[in-house]
């Protein structure tokens, strides 16, 4: 196992870092090399198993990415943007692959990221699950086979703690459903439909968001017609789905030239 | 035939009028001795069979409600707020049970309504199937039975053409929801969910709205807390639900003492 | 409309049957101009519409399927096996298009129907609907991009008066699924799933039957790995559906050269 | 914290045994004070904090049953049957309350579990989680309410390690259900459906088994009648539900006199 990839993961102590820490440990095709949290953080120091109530690993949490990334041949990164900018210059410099599960991202902030690129390997998806990418793809795929007899609705589900509605995920499908039609979603969508609204508008993308108890996260793409009804739906049970596509994204970008990919890439589903 | 109870339909020629009359017509327990139409519309004087593309029937549609109700054992009524106020009056002169399926009355409508109650049996309720009366029933009870761990969501499916949001039942489940906690539903309710909304609060109760193709009308009410969900689900596939629970409701009302009843009386379920 | 392709129904008493008469008249795209039932049936000899129950259309039911394809273009024909083989050689004869949603047919009759083909625009399949149509397509290229971590199940639920299960959509499911992956269903299938059955095998695919009410027909196909599940479903609510994907296959079909084809060609999903 | 009720765990190594372990830690209620597991068994005389690959707890993994319960108030039981029995007379002897989860256990295994129950207090339940024995008590009830209109299908969806079908707990339902309709529910299970089935007979209770991924337990119970739908489902997403329960059981059993009970008593439904 020695010779198998190295990898760092930053933001080590957060739920998603644990959670990558756990999922590479689980893999017999990577390990773990480094463990970043931010300065200062209580963790700096220890042995990152012991600090996560575990067993001992030999990665001791740093605050000095650069030197973790050196000796690594791929980061990933759940964390908040500013870090995820400097870590992807970071990255580019010490050759490792970069992969991004950071949300949030401003339009400057993505500008930053399409530089490193230039020099480095980013893989970046607003969700790393092999079912969600495949959802995005049907979604696209259906929008265009069908007309707008179909009325398309997008409908998630998320746990009591998610302040935004409606997720990422589901603008995401939203998005794949007016690029299947060829319209622009911001001149269709009907969201937080509420009192007396008319009639449902033909051809416009409406957005539910249900929140409740611990859903990690469940997607419908309903085109709803006149005696039938098509759903698409996904429904991630373990976030660990997300952890495992990271890392999944991580050995696939080991050796691929330098560029911005994201998780159709790697599923191959381009 | 002949003695079983005369039934009378206004609103003739509506959706939710020719389904009554087929479903008055099918039934070996009723039958049709009258039906209703506003003056100057245009089956006034036409057999109703006739009218609706099918076999004569020896009734003829008329403008005069009182002197259909008069020979009628009970008249069922899905009009508007203004007609069925009139009803009422006329349908405790003609001594006929009154079954009203009527929705968006006014407050001042309802105490009119509460009126002719004093000397007629009204029966009135906003969704007339057995299932969906069943489910406020169960939903109460639910709401009782489990504290705020559980988070309580209605989310409601409709055909594109309602034009408005949460739907009636929707608000009748959540009333019930909050009924059953012993709280004011306009103090926690959630509607039209959309960006940055915050984390859901405790006790809250959120409504969604789905509208999409011809779909009659779906409820499910969500309750979910950490590691598990219960969900109530009511599906009404056929409008004619509606129209036998109507008329369920009219052999029920006859010989009943005057007064105002609901689904819930007819049922047994109270 | 005199102008419009003018269509024979066969078996036009049958729930199908009329059905699909509803629909031809309701379109603006096609004519009635036959219906046929089998010699000895009480409604030869009446007009279609008021046999039916409603106004007089000037179609005269008749029990000679020749003459009626004779004076059209198109023949639409859900009946029995040994009547769809006879009607396959007169519609060849009238030079009528013949659309086939018969099924139960077996391998000698589908040669017959084979050799009917080399003379006659046939189009055949064993649902109708689009939706259903597209869920196939979808399914094989589901099965194909996901591995055998994702354990495939397709559950179905139709009325209670259905005598077998699963029902041929399900079945037409399970092989686009087990094509997708390249492997033979016969070898893989789990049905009738009950008491001591061991842990499921890899690379199985479940079938599992609901029967209740007056479901009108709905499938799902679930694809469940570890963490994550992806369900592609299809609801049918109105049996019209399947009488429009006829009409629609019928005027595609006009014009077209002799041979067999299906509804992925008709929607051009192939 | 040291005045809060001491608990044991048997089977302390199993999935199911661990979960408690942890449950009890995270719990300000109760503290853990013995983990039982059978001789011979790698983890005796270990830390059992430790041995799960977590911080040192101060309990010491033991093979003496009667030792640990004689210092604890309540012992938490999901092990095999012949461990199960032998188990209910040292509780007895410890005075200690004695709550079981084991399933498979036959009717010699009960009558002693009887015996037991006279000096002892027992609780004992196929499903611990409060969702699902709500779910029981709602299923008699609606099958009490609704006639045989009503079709009743119970549809549980499993991981694909699950040896059996249906589940303990749709049979529980099932149970229910039939219990509501005043029937026996052999007389009228409808199990493993395929093939050339006939229609569905009038007042069945039919049986249908999904198994695919990790799928944690989801049970719907649906009453299907012409035009409408009522569906009662729960949904399972961590085995936790079912550690808590257990935890409330041995809490709610302090104090109680000796005798057998179930979750209904516990959660005051009955």
């Amino acid at each position: 196992m020695t010779d198998s990839p190295g990898i760092v993961v930053t933001g080590a102590s957060g739920r998603m870092g644990q959670m990558l820490i756990r999922t590479i440990q689980d893999s017999s095709k990577a390990r773990l090399v480094g463990a970043v949290e931010r300065e200062g953080h209580a963790w700096i120091g220890q042995d990152i198993g012991a600090a996560m109530g575990g067993p001992e690993t030999g990665v001791t949490v740093t605050d000095d990415p650069l030197e973790a990334f050196a000796s690594a041949q791929a980061v990933i990164d759940f964390t908040s943007p500013a870090a995820t900018v400097a870590f992807a210059g970071l990255a580019a410099q010490a050759r490792a692959v970069h992969v991004i599960g950071t949300t949030g991202m401003t339009d400057e902030d993505l500008a930053r990221i399409h530089v490193a690129a230039r020099h480095a390997t980013i893989i970046r998806a607003g969700n790393m699950s092999l079912g969600v990418n495949l959802l995005v793809q049907l979604t696209k795929q259906v929008a265009a086979a069908l007309d707008e007899d179909y009325d398309i609705e997008i409908i998630e589900a998320h746990h009591n703690q998610k302040v935004d509605a409606p997720s990422g995920t589901a603008l995401m499908l939203g998005e794949a459903a007016a690029d299947g039609r060829g319209v622009d979603l911001g001149a269709v969508s009907d969201r937080g439909r509420d009192g007396i609204t008319g009639k449902r508008e033909r051809g416009h993308i409406g957005f539910t968001a249900i929140r409740g108890g611990d859903i990690v996260g469940e997607h419908d793409v309903l085109f709803a017609a006149a005696g039938e009804r098509i759903t698409l739906r996904h429904v991630a049970s373990d976030r660990a789905v997300f952890a495992r596509g990271a890392l999944k994204a991580a050995l696939w970008g080991l050796g691929r030239k330098p560029g911005e990919y994201d998780m159709l890439d790697v599923l191959g589903l381009k």
